[in-house]
């Protein structure tokens, strides 16, 4: 089965990497973008076809290693 | 208007990043994971509110800027 697990900065924190990307978009001289955050995405096959299963599988692979629940969320979804 | 950009490694490529993360998944107990591949996702903020502007920005910024369109694929989505 695969998931797409998406990992975002919660609200309220800097993202000085979304800032540099703003930065570097208006010096290529594309205007029009109000701001920008960076986030990663994985793109997860897992071996289980149950879907309750697989899923707290994921989650407990974003808890433990792919995000870091102080200052990020994450999104698992399967497809 | 936001928007979520996705970029992801075209199929064939390598991705050594996926790889450690398998690794590290397996070294942390976590069984059952196939296969993982690393992306980079963008929530952006545009100041059009009009959708085809906005989807004609959005191809130009990551033509540009935020994908290697030689091993690289991405997707605009309008929210």
């Amino acid at each position: 089965m695969k998931a797409r697990v998406t990992v975002t900065l919660k609200t309220g924190i800097l993202d000085p990497q979304g800032k540099a990307i703003e930065g570097a978009l208006r010096s290529l001289g594309i205007e029009g973008v109000a701001s920008v955050r960076q986030g990663k995405v994985f793109d997860v096959e897992v071996e289980t076809t149950d879907r309750t299963r697989a899923q707290s599988l994921l989650e407990q692979a974003c808890d433990k290693l792919l995000a870091n629940t102080v200052v990020e969320n994450y999104r698992v979804e399967l497809i």
